[in-house]
C-alpha cells in the first residue's frame, strides 16, 4: 500500500537527503529552569550541523523543526538546502535542534528523570517554546555562536524563530517564520481531541504504558486527526474524491459486520489509516503530547505588558510566510499577525506561498517555498 | 457549565417547541428490500405530523432531519413554524419520520432483528438515504398523500430531500436543499475518524456492547470530532479564543500528571467535552455509525447512466443553500452542485447563508435561514 500511496504522489517524492557534518549530544551543565516554575537538571540537546563555521563565526542558521520533526533538517528539509536556494553548505553553518519533549535523541519524556532515577513519563513538565529557545541559546554559546544571520521555522518551528528574536533580539539578524500565529481556538480543539484520543486509548495508562505496549490505536488516531488538519479540502478531492480505498475496497459492503473497517473504506480513510500506522512506527505518545503541549501554551505576549514591549525589543528582520489553502494556520491570520508585530514596531513584511497542500505545503512543497523566498 | 454556556451564547436560545399534532409508529407491512441486497422485514417508522391534511390532501410537507435528529421536528427547528416563515400551523400538513438506523424509534441497531429474535446491534444492515426514502413513500402511502407541496432538509436531511426528487419525481412540487453535497473525500475523512474513534473505545466490543457500558469515551471523541466540522473557525475564536476554560482552569498548571486534563483545559475544550458528554445521554453508538454510513455511501447519481438520466427525472423546482462559512459542505460545494443538477435538465437555484455559525448553521441561526427562504 505504501507503494501504491507514494507512486500516486500523496507522499512528496523523497528527494536526496543531506548529511549533517556532524550529529551529537549537548548536554547542558546544570539545571534548565522552566516557565512552568519547575526545572530539568542537565538536559540533552540532540543537535545536527551542515557545513562549516567560519572565522568570523557570522554564518551561522537555525533551523527551528516542527511538531514531529528531528535535529536532521537535511532528511525532512533537503530542498532548503540546494544550489541557490535558502541555505548553502558551502558559505552557511546550518544547526538543528531537537526539541526537549521530544523522542529524537533530546531530553523528553523517555528519558530518565535524574531525580528520581525513572522515566519522566506523564510526569515530564510543561517545557514550552520559551524554554527550548533559552536551551538553544546554551548550545549555541558552548558553540561560541554569538549571533544567527537567520533562524527560520515552520508551525512550532516559527514559534521558536519568533521566541528567538524577542527573547535574545541582539543575536538575530533575520528571521522566516513560516505557516504560524498562536493557536486559534480551532487550532486548540484540534490539539484537545488528538490529546482525547491518546488518552482514551486502554493501553494508555495514564501514560505509564509498557514501551512494548505503547497507546498505538489512540497515538495513531490524533496522527490522522491532525493530517486533516494538515492537509486541504481541495487536495484530498483531487487526490482521493470518492474513490473506493484503492486496494480493492467496497465501501458500500459495510454490512452486518461493523461498519467502514478494513475491506469497505474509501481511498482517504485508506490514506489516514497508513498515515496513522506509519507515525506510530516513529514517535511516542508521552512526546507528542509533551510538544502538542508546547504548542498550545505559546504565546509571545505572555508576560509581557503589551504588544509594543514584547514585538519592540526585536531588533532582526522578519518575513511571516502564509499558505494560501492553510486551514490550521489560515494565511489571513498569519498576514494579520504581521501586521501586529510590525504595528509593534519590529521590521516585519507577510509573504504568501500559493499551494493546495495546506498547512504541510512548507515540507510537501519545498521547491514552490523556495522559490517564494528566494 | 451549561448555563454558563448558554448565557454565552454557545447553545441558541431555545425557541419555543412548537407540538405536534400526533406523533406514532408506522409499521410496514413486509420487508423493505435494501440497495444493499438485504431487507428490513416490517421495519417501523416513527414520525410526528404538525397541522392538518385538508380535503384535497394537497397541504403535506415533509421535512427530512440530519445526522442526530428524530422525528420532532418542532422541537429541533421551531422557528421554520413561525407566523409567517416557511411553514404554516394553519395550512400545512408538516411531517417528519425519524431515519431508519437512528435511535429515536424507527428501526434501527438497538431494535431486534425479526429473523433471529436478537437486538441487530452491529449486524444491522447499510440503511441508505434512497432506502429510507423508500420506506417513507410507504407511509405517506398510508396517510393517503399523493404529493407534496415541499420536501425540505439540511445536511443528510438535504440529500433525502433531493433523492425524493429523483425517485418520486410525480410526487414532489418544491424542495428545498440545505448545505449538503455528496460528502467530499474531506468529510468522508471526518466521518473515518469519528468511525474509529468508537471503534477504538474498548467498551465498543465489536458493536456488542452492553446498554449500560456504551463506548461512552468514543462516541463522544466522535461527537467533539463532529462538531468542529459543524462549527467555523471564525466562531470559535469569537466565542472561546485562547481564554482558559470559563470554571477557572489553567492550560499552563498541565504539569507532572498528564496533560491536558480537566482542570488544565482551555475555553474550547471544555466546551467540546461538554457537547460530547450531553450527546452521549441522548444518542446510540451503533445508531451513529449506521447514519455515518448512509452519509457516506450517499451518492444520487449512483445506478444511473449519466446526471442527465438521474436530475433528467426531477420535476420538482429545487433550491439549493450553501452556508457562507460551511467547511463541511462549502458553500462553493453546493453551488456547484445546484449548477451540476441544473446542467442536467433540471430546475434548480442557488441563495447563500451568510452565518459565522458554519454547518450548523440551519439550526443554530434559524431566523436568519428563514429570512432567506421567505
Amino acid at each position: 500500500m505504501t507503494d501504491t500511496y507514494s507512486r500516486s504522489g500523496a507522499s512528496p517524492p523523497a528527494s536526496k537527503t543531506v548529511e549533517p557534518t556532524y550529529e551529537g549530544d549537548f548536554v547542558l551543565d546544570g539545571s534548565l529552569p522552566l516557565e512552568c516554575g519547575r526545572s530539568l537538571i542537565c538536559p540533552t540537546l540532540h543537535y545536527a550541523v551542515y557545513g562549516r563555521l567560519n572565522a568570523a563565526r557570522d554564518n551561522a542558521v537555525l533551523v527551528c523543526h516542527a511538531l514531529s520533526g528531528s535535529a536532521l533538517v537535511g532528511s525532512w528539509w533537503p530542498e532548503i538546502f540546494a544550489p541557490g536556494a535558502v541555505l548553502s553548505l558551502e558559505h552557511d553553518f546550518v544547526i538543528c535542534i531537537n526539541m526537549l519533549g521530544s523522542c529524537y535523541g533530546s531530553t523528553g519524556p523517555g528519558s530518565v528523570n535524574p531525580e528520581t532515577g525513572e522515566i519522566y513519563g506523564p510526569d515530564f513538565p510543561l517545557v514550552g517554546v520559551r524554554d527550548n529557545v533559552r536551551a538553544q541559546a546554551h548550545l549555541l554559546d558552548s558553540l561560541g555562536i554569538r549571533r544567527l544571520r537567520l533562524v527560520l521555522g515552520g508551525s512550532i518551528g516559527g514559534m521558536q524563530a519568533l521566541d528567538w528574536t524577542i527573547l535574545q533580539p541582539e543575536r538575530i539578524q533575520r528571521a522566516l517564520i513560516i505557516g504560524v500565529t498562536p493557536l486559534s481556538a480551532m487550532g486548540l480543539a484540534l490539539n484537545h481531541l488528538q490529546r482525547q484520543a491518546i488518552q482514551h486509548d486502554p493501553e494508555w495508562s495514564a501514560g505509564r504504558y509498557l514501551p512494548q505496549r505503547p497507546p498505538r490505536n489512540g497515538l495513531a488516531l490524533a496522527r490522522k486527526i491532525a493530517m486533516i488538519s494538515y492537509k486541504s479540502a481541495p487536495l484530498f478531492d483531487e487526490r482521493f474524491g470518492r474513490n473506493p480505498n484503492r486496494s480493492g475496497e467496497d465501501p458500500w459492503a459495510a454490512n452486518g459486520h461493523g461498519t467502514g473497517l478494513v475491506g469497505e473504506r474509501f481511498d482517504i480513510a485508506g490514506y489516514l489509516d497508513l498515515q496513522g500506522s506509519r507515525f506510530i512506527e516513529r514517535f511516542d505518545a508521552n512526546a507528542y503530547l509533551a510538544i502538542l503541549r508546547a504548542m498550545d501554551t505559546w504565546d509571545p505576549l505572555r508576560g509581557f505588558a503589551s504588544p509594543e514591549e514584547a514585538f519592540g525589543r526585536i531588533k532582526a528582520r522578519l518575513s511571516f510566510i502564509g499558505i494560501s489553502s492553510d486551514w490550521l494556520f489560515p494565511a489571513e491570520d498569519v498576514r494579520r499577525f504581521a501586521d501586529s508585530i510590525r504595528a509593534a514596531g519590529a521590521q516585519a513584511d507577510y509573504r504568501e506561498m500559493t499551494s493546495a497542500h495546506g498547512h504541510d505545503a512548507f515540507l510537501a512543497e519545498q521547491a514552490e517555498l523556495v522559490r517564494l523566498l528566494q
